[in-house]
């Protein structure tokens, strides 16, 4: 892929840093970052927002918004949305919760769901801030995110104007869907792709299904049809690569981002 | 449920030797067991057929044939075909296999699976076995079965007449999916559900995510509404459950095939 469109997520090379990630980002010519909250708030958002500034680097997304089935959801999306702002980036992603303590009723979670992005919505879009529905893979149904599909992600984010309300299409949670690829047609047909992001499939799972997301090209994804297939849906944004992996976070982070950067050179 | 639609599957007890499985069940009255090909040919097919047989206990499924993009896969399954009869059960589980080495063409493994099972069908039709393909967990796509809907296992099976091919409906592998209710009730107007199979959904997952399925009532799967829902598809044969689950097979067996009897009589 075109380096120009290479963004790496923080949580890739989560042991740098951010000055040293943004330094290194200088240096490769890495023209976007996704940050993570918990991170930029340690540091300081503010600057943390000067510091990527100063760099002349995007931010592509803000991760992460959501859990809007746990208590306490709308104080801290409001923040979610605030940092995102005040760090320029027009994404906040949202990894929207799992099934509410004690229920058994996924389709009530993603109603929960739906009626929080509406509280949510209009804050964001008053701020400049798109909202970008992740659908995670199912095996995180129950605890993380009972939104699974990019159709059902996309059935929410339709309710709203685009400018508000988007998708994240993320190829380590739809990439065994054989519905995915008309979703991100009409997706991409409606503008509502607001984040492209790129990891690998990789077996046997760690425990906990988190931190095993391979690095471009050693998993059984085929990246390069599913590049095509979201830039024939019109989407020609920043594309980011975001993996959770043990194996990757005990390196030498310099090394992994340029092995990152490599590797998405290749698909 | 009713007791009497109760089959163990034996898996689930993997630690009892099958002589004792056998006498356990008889002790409860546990009308039904689900075999697996391993410890059956270990025991010898003959012997535990005769087993069975004379203690009166209906052989609800044989797990399992499948893994059609592997080497060697039509001989494996026409030997598994083979057991079934053996054992005296209709329904022969398929886990139907992943990617082909190398590949990362999921819908060309399907097609591979299509074909495999075109060539079975009438091989098992003869000898009064009826194929069962499994849809598993998306998480298992690439390494054990491309199937991962109810939806795609059906658009297999109705290629053939549903005398020769069906699908298994397991809650571990469907509750996750809006669209599996729908896929339910045209399985069951079709004749079509082969076997029906609980376990329950819980978290933290395993490394490797295969043995970590939870007793019936401790996870997330709405296990009564699933029961209703294969009830009013016109499903009312025997129920299987199958936990694989390390903190199971660590127990006593007979007192986890009373426990799990508990739980399958309060759902």
């Amino acid at each position: 892929m075109n380096p120009d469109r290479f963004s790496i997520n923080q949580m890739t090379v989560k042991q740098l840093p951010l000055p040293e990630l943004v330094a290194h980002c200088v240096r490769l010519g890495v023209p976007g970052v996704g940050l993570w909250r918990e991170p930029v708030r340690e540091y300081g958002v503010e600057a943390a927002a000067a510091l990527v500034r100063d760099a002349e680097l995007t931010v592509t997304t803000l991760c992460r918004g959501g859990f809007f089935t746990r208590e306490g959801w709308e104080e801290d999306n409001r923040a979610a949305v605030d940092e995102a702002a005040a760090l320029g980036t027009d994404t906040l992603v949202l990894v929207s919760g799992g099934l509410p303590p004690g229920s058994r009723d996924l389709p009530a979670a993603r109603a929960l769901i739906a009626d929080a992005i509406g509280v949510l919505a209009p804050y964001a879009g008053e701020r400049g801030v798109r909202l970008a529905i992740e659908p995670l893979h199912p095996m995180y149904a129950s605890d993380r995110c009972a939104v699974s599909t990019l159709d059902q992600a996309l059935e929410i984010a339709e309710r709203f104007p685009a400018e508000q309300v988007g998708v994240v299409v993320d190829t380590y949670h739809l990439w065994w869907d054989e519905r995915a690829p008309a979703a991100v047609a009409r997706a991409g047909a409606a503008g509502r792709i607001h984040s492209f992001q790129l990891a690998d499939w990789t077996t046997p799972l760690p425990a906990g299904v988190l931190n095993g997301r391979g690095q471009l090209g050693t998993g059984a994804i085929d990246l390069t049809s599913w590049a095509a297939l979201v830039e024939k849906a019109g989407y020609t944004g920043p594309v980011e690569v975001e993996l959770f992996n043990d194996t990757l976070w005990v390196r030498d982070g310099a090394e992994v981002l340029e092995e990152t950067r490599e590797a998405f050179l290749a698909v």
